[in-house]
């Protein structure tokens, strides 16, 4: 497996950096970004995912969630995967909300996605193994959070594989999203018209089938433009109906921006790192 | 108005005292407690009254939630009124949940209740003007919080009277009792059998008709015995649908008694006196 370091750069006292490689899962190169914090020894590190929401690159949460200060204090990594496969032989859409800068973190089964779009099996399969290879992270110390679609993503993974994501957290996660217009049409796409396939895709159905072993903290603003997208009333009614510890926060006046994200990210990277160290 | 002092108890560099009076509003005698914290020159203090659940008196929280510590780190005064009205010619019932230490903060109007069950007035009028005329408290710094039928009183007297109360928070209330076992039996005893009035008295209702123009914090333990009657889901559902600002917590483990109360008094204590001072 070759790794090309695309950047890397000094960050409290760590690196940022930037890196690309072929993809096996979909077919195509990949661009990643992983903090590593100073390295105490020749110790593995916690890790955080972050996963980005709709036309976000690796690049959008990198350089303005201002998460490196408290990883860096935490100890702890955090890598910022694409959102889809890119490339001139990739399959897209008009829409933004469709296509590339938009996988749902799903592996898709239908023309003209099936190809490439597998961003279930790279950001919970691939990725994860790359990265615990190239860089001093321990994969049994693993967190995930995530933003809108990065959001639904981080709980989809977190509760379908709870063994391998100790801690999960999300901001203003995509709730609900087969009953949502943020949802039916990319589903609808990527795993045709059967709903049965989409539940594994539904935050909110599968917190009210089987939950999360382990708390669960999600953040959302009460000014968020999209609120009627994210529907996390639904999301709220699951977790309180199951008993799922952790909390719901609505957050006075804050909208769906990386203002928004960045306002609260000591909070999901201490709450993480708690869990993980 | 006179005031009998029953106790009064160094507590912290405060004072903890239990009172007694003769109440307008029930139409008997009434015992509260107070706890003042140590005062600071002639200057009035905020105040946070707390409403106690099924079968308790002023006593049980001020013996065992633990709040004066922190109260007096705060600077905040405490009030821990009684459940009901109480005396031998006032009604009551069998059962632990209807009747005596079982008022449920609404003023009955229904037969045998109506001539003492007035707790409603006395808690948001009588008690609070009494108090204010007799301890250094200022009335313009009023927080409210309660556990169980407790934090139905909190939470639907601070969303009836936002105006008096400028913090709201609960410990596992009773949040939906119109669909309760909690609920459709007292109000129905008390209120008559028409559901019209029942709603002013719903915690989910009133949040999702009006709810409350600042932050609510909610606790709730998962491992609560009552949670079937408790409805956290359906209070959770009304907070996010409606964005109302605030946050749900979900404690792992913890269950109904003081024990959960205690553990997560500082919270409580210091959010309100963040909205208050």
């Amino acid at each position: 497996m070759t790794l090309e370091t695309l950047s890397e750069n000094r960050s409290f006292g760590g690196t940022q950096g930037v890196y690309r490689h072929r993809s096996q899962a979909t077919g195509t190169d990949m661009t990643f970004a992983v903090f590593m914090p100073e390295l105490v020894a020749n110790e593995r590190v916690p890790v955080l995912w972050y996963l980005s929401g709709l036309t976000c690159t690796h690049e959008n949460a990198m350089t303005k969630a201002a998460a490196q200060q408290w990883c860096a204090e935490a100890g702890i990594a955090m890598v910022f995967p694409d959102t889809s496969p890119r490339g001139d032989d990739v399959a897209d859409d008009e829409a933004y909300d469709l296509g590339k800068g938009a996988g749902f973190y799903v592996d898709a089964t239908q023309d003209p996605w099936a190809p490439h779009y597998r961003m279930w099996r790279y950001v919970v399969h691939e990725l994860p193994e790359l990265v615990g290879d190239a860089f001093a992270i321990d994969r049994e110390a693993m967190g995930i959070t995530g933003h809108s679609m990065g959001g639904h993503g981080a709980l989809t993974i977190a509760m379908t594989h709870p063994e391998r994501y100790k801690s999960v957290s999300a901001f203003a996660p995509i709730a609900n999203p087969t009953e949502s217009d943020w949802g039916r049409k990319q589903l609808t796409a990527y795993l045709g018209d059967d709903r049965a396939a989409w539940r594994a895709h539904d935050a909110t159905i599968l917190m009210a089938e089987k939950g999360f072993p382990r708390e669960v903290l999600i953040d959302q603003g009460s000014a968020d433009q999209f609120l009627d997208k994210l529907k996390p009333e639904a999301l709220a009614q699951a977790m309180m109906a199951r008993r799922q510890p952790g909390q719901f926060r609505m957050q006075q006046g804050y909208d769906h921006s990386y203002f928004f994200v960045q306002s609260f990210m000591a909070d999901h990277v201490m709450w993480h790192a708690e869990r993980l160290l």
